[in-house]
């Protein structure tokens, strides 16, 4: 799987839109470059088609969102959709405020996606209505651990036949589906909890992969997960032996991504199938 | 004063909420994390009500205000202010512009403020609508040192009273007073001027130590800026000894707010109580 | 003429105001700093004429525009036009959308620039409205190198004629011109294009050189220009040595430009005069 999709992504690296917060935004540029491919941020209303045309993929993350871009992200989804790209949602924080519910609703509600990704807490604000009072980090009662796995992955499942896209939930185990094939993942590290934008990274390799393999989300999408995952081991075990911190971490994390290959990967992939 | 302020920061890590500038914002973001807490960043209007009420602190650092994000500044400290919760004002180049003095006076005249953090330029401007043509930076004159501290010490007890919350103004000596109790702080480094968002980082903190410490406003100020400076201290001994610059000081910055720990603190804190 | 741009410089270390994109603001803001002057970000419409007021220079990046800030740039560009301070452009992306050429035709038709900054798809798509379907990133055709190295002189020439300013394409070779002066400069490295922002931040430092250097325009470009590619080759041998990735890389070129000396700069330029 890891070949073809690496494969896929060197002979044709996508160019990446992403409407995204101003928070990690810059992270998110650097960790698509870092896997091999073009970032491009743009969100305002009357050029998000036209980008959207020369683009590969689409990113849409809702962490600082506000009325003008939310706008602008259905207008590129619609588009998006058109041209047959994937388009990636990144519910940051759903179940925090209504204007956030309202929001991703509109966005689920008019675009179709081919891949949402978010913790556990967000993925339960969107099926359920929850409201989610830990704002963009998840909560305690939502960690997916071996005790929970089973209902997890049910639950998960059930999520991607409501929205019919795959899902990946992140957490200490990683959950993704298409309904049908269930991939769990077990890279990753508590560090990366500690750093803000792990997950908008997360969700700009997610589109950096789908984008040059359209036809292949689901394996794209646990591709992308594991190496965000093992990159954040990678990181760590560098802070540890240097006695750094989490400064460090964000900056070996990265590096980990533009580093990483196809023989690191097959070697530390934790991925189980179900 | 240390361990008990990290004590309640560590039993109950607060929830942050920034509405600030999108120059410094991941920074802000990174060391908040970095000192234990979660940082969540909303500027709409219409959703910083439901952020605020999910939230234990508002911090409010006007960098690159817009007319947008003033009204949603009003609103989220009013809010906060109705739940009791610590609102920290960080009026970056105050007296600047025209937009920024009224800006910052209609904040104050509308939200009661816990603490207002900013460099000696900042504050002059904001007590006497003193011009302040050296942007964001401190200007020479208003330096704090030996000679001028009786005399600074005075001047900010003043603005203290007349806006009635606690101060915080920063430079080579800091000083934070409540009208009452005054501390001079001489950790720090000079260093933290050559990069950007020491001054947002340092406004962080503050209120993710206020976040925890809500009766104890004073002292979490205190331990928030010797958390700084002293993180300040360290980035800068490793740059010397490894001869790297400032994109490594920014790095080794946060590395050392999350490595700080008690008694390091105790040792390395420089604090005068006047 | 390293010398004096730098003396300059050092004497008068300018205040820049930026008006550009949230995606690498935090880096131009730390590449002004290293370089040793004071950045300044405020893109409201109400501020900007009391900002650029109490600036040296102006730098225009219109990396991620929206209809709000298009405004603001025109209003700061002909408040710094009337107070004859320089004022940098760097038309990020144009040639992606039809909002993007519009608002770079209106800036270049309200604003006398006296640098324009780009890749060579950049420049090619501001002189022959040529569509940039490579988003951001330069495309292969537009690469300078020794084969196209004079029809690319000849063609720069050309639209430095045409604009009536100084012209900056970078790549590969960066050719610097004010259509009677040519400069190439061999300096620079490929991992220059696996991070985000070093276009920005080049254009962040034709800024800051200016600011000091407003009679020295072409002199002051090309040594940004060198200073940031000289920069990335430090960066380079550093993440070589240490087997580090981007994201170190990112960090030592701002190590890079903050360290760097008059001896360094002129022992590692590599700057041919035409």
């Amino acid at each position: 799987m890891f070949e073809k999709i690496l494969k896929n992504l060197k002979s044709n690296p996508p160019l990446v839109h992403n409407i995204t917060n101003y928070v990690t935004v810059n992270d998110c540029a650097n960790v698509i470059l870092a896997a091999g491919a073009s970032p491009l941020m743009a969100d305002d209303i009357n050029e998000v088609e036209d980008i959207v045309s020369i683009s590969n993929v689409l990113y849409i993350n809702v962490g600082t969102l506000n009325a003008r871009t939310v706008e602008a992200m259905v207008k590129a989804g619609k588009k998006a959709n058109e041209l047959d790209l994937p388009v990636i949602l990144d519910p940051v924080g759903v179940g925090a405020s209504k204007l956030r519910n309202e929001s991703v609703e509109k966005l689920i509600n008019e675009i179709d996606f081919s891949v949402i990704k978010g913790n556990m807490s967000e993925i339960k604000a969107l099926y359920t209505n929850a409201k989610n009072t830990g704002g963009v980090d998840v909560q305690e009662d939502d960690l997916i651990n071996d005790e929970n796995i089973e209902e997890s992955i049910n639950f998960i499942k059930k999520v991607s036949g409501k929205f019919n896209c795959t899902i990946a939930a992140t957490g200490v185990i990683d959950i993704v589906t298409d309904s049908e094939r269930v991939s769990l993942i077990r890279n990753g590290n508590d560090m990366m909890s500690k750093i803000t934008g792990t997950g908008c990274m997360a969700g700009s390799l997610v589109a950096t992969y789908c984008g040059s393999n359209k036809n292949e989300i689901f394996d794209a999408t646990v591709m992308a997960i594991t190496v965000m995952g093992l990159s954040g081991e990678k990181a760590y075990r560098k802070i540890v032996e240097k006695s750094e911190g989490t400064g460090s971490f964000r900056t070996y994390l990265i590096d980990a991504v533009s580093l990483m290959d196809f023989k690191a990967l097959k070697e530390g992939a934790k991925i189980e199938s179900r």
